[in-house]
């Protein structure tokens, strides 16, 4: 299979190819998380970990979270380039098994880790960005609503149309129509002194960077942030929308339909104590 | 990463593992096919490759079909040994590619094929099932609707609650509460000279076997043969039920809630046209 690529272990071992069977390979069972790392040192771990953790207990794996944060801290620590900051994958597959859905009694989970570069600088906002829509919408399913799981054939089909249509990104509904998410982020709107973001009970990935939003940057900022079903006027009555995931951070909306948005000053506010939070 | 496995192929390679990175671990990002081999022959092959070649279009792969047939043919003719059956898992990756949801401009899918042997004999119809019952709905996705993809999250938690049960099978539900499949396997219902079974065309997998029950099972045994939503009490109601499935054929329910089934003649009789399409 060629040299092994320095910048992916699994289980702690530089790897360049996953050992099959997998059942992360063979059905998506498994679940991940995208790091951003400064140096040598993985941002919000703990957000991430809970995240892990709650989808590892849903989906029925073993706890290997302490396993997983040994092999997180030895990827983050090996192979430092001189950039301020990479990004890291972390996968945790349920492991080989026999054909069939159904996982073995004895399954031993894998802990896939990759590490690349970082073109953009998360600490610096992204340009205002023009927000397309796509006719995926996500299913609901509220078994597993919110994890970051590897059954991500929606956000592949719905950035596959952004890019068909050349937007920064595309809106993504629920199948009932209320606007949920973007591909690759979590979505809130700014009305007045308040910040308003889906509710993910049904679909969705309950994002980091959202909970950063909602537990943390939105009191450093003065705002009220409510979870909740919303409408598509509400979008486009907004005085400011954003989106926000690891590598961009929190990235202000530009046009949405017909709608433009010049200033987006709350989201260059909590864009600031984002960066804070990523100094700590 | 040890011996190569030579019931394992990638483009045709003898292989033991899955080289990174690769959207069907990373995303979930591509389909598969169960197919049986009698001998060296793979058995309904067009129908496999049918419903391949719409997942492919539908998930926008470049059309790699003859590369699929070649190492089809290739991976079956390779190391028979004696058993009259065998069991081969057809897997199309998007292939490699960059971090992030967007596929790549220039996708190089791979064809992972392995080969298992077959403990049962899908020319003897197996005992009556127990059908239990699920909490796991299958959820409401149009888009992917009847594919074959490796997004089967919802199939291993039924699978695993089935084995949790003790049950052989449980039966899955829409999220409008519809029942619409097992965990394995379509599903359908006798009431007199007819057939019913779910339509699929929200949710839940097109299966070959559902196929030829279709288009030349009911047809052969002088049933009429209908898709629509159907009822739980359909099901209690029903004169037989069975599910079918690559590996099992088509199997009775001995007993779904306080139902009990003693015969199944209707579904003997298609199991018997089902074993001879298996011999043409």
């Amino acid at each position: 299979m060629g040299e092994a690529n320095t910048n992916t272990w699994i289980d702690g071992v530089p790897a360049d190819a996953l050992p099959l069977p997998d059942r992360a390979f063979a059905y998506g069972d498994g679940l991940f998380e995208t790091i951003l790392l400064r140096g040598d040192r993985p941002l919000l771990p703990e957000f991430h970990l809970d995240r892990l953790g709650a989808g590892l207990q849903r989906l029925h794996f073993p706890d290997c979270l302490e396993s997983v944060r040994k092999h997180l801290a030895q990827a983050a620590a090996s192979s430092p380039d001189s950039s301020p900051f990479r990004v890291l994958r972390l996968t945790v597959s349920r492991g080989p098994g026999p054909r069939g859905y159904a996982p073995p009694a004895d399954c031993r989970p894998r802990v896939i880790i990759s590490v690349s570069a970082l073109a953009s600088d998360p600490t610096e906002m992204a340009a205002p960005a023009n927000l397309g829509e796509t006719a995926v919408r996500w299913a609901r399913q509220p078994l597993l609503a919110g994890l970051k799981h590897l059954n991500r054939l929606e956000q592949v089909l719905a950035a596959a149309d952004c890019d068909a249509q050349g937007t920064d990104e595309v809106l993504l509904l629920e199948q009932s129509g209320a606007p949920l998410s973007v591909s690759a982020g979590n979505l809130f709107l700014v009305a007045g002194k308040s910040l308003l973001t889906p509710v993910l009970n049904e679909a969705g990935i309950a994002g980091t960077r959202r909970r950063l939003v909602l537990e943390r940057l939105a009191t450093a900022c003065g705002l009220r942030v409510t979870e909740s079903r919303l409408e598509l006027s509400q979008l486009l009555g907004a005085d400011e929308l954003f989106y926000c995931n690891t590598v961009v951070g929190l990235r202000p909306v530009a046009a949405f339909r017909d709608r433009r948005w010049r200033r987006h000053p709350v989201t260059r506010d909590l864009h600031a104590a984002y960066v804070e939070c990523l100094r700590e």
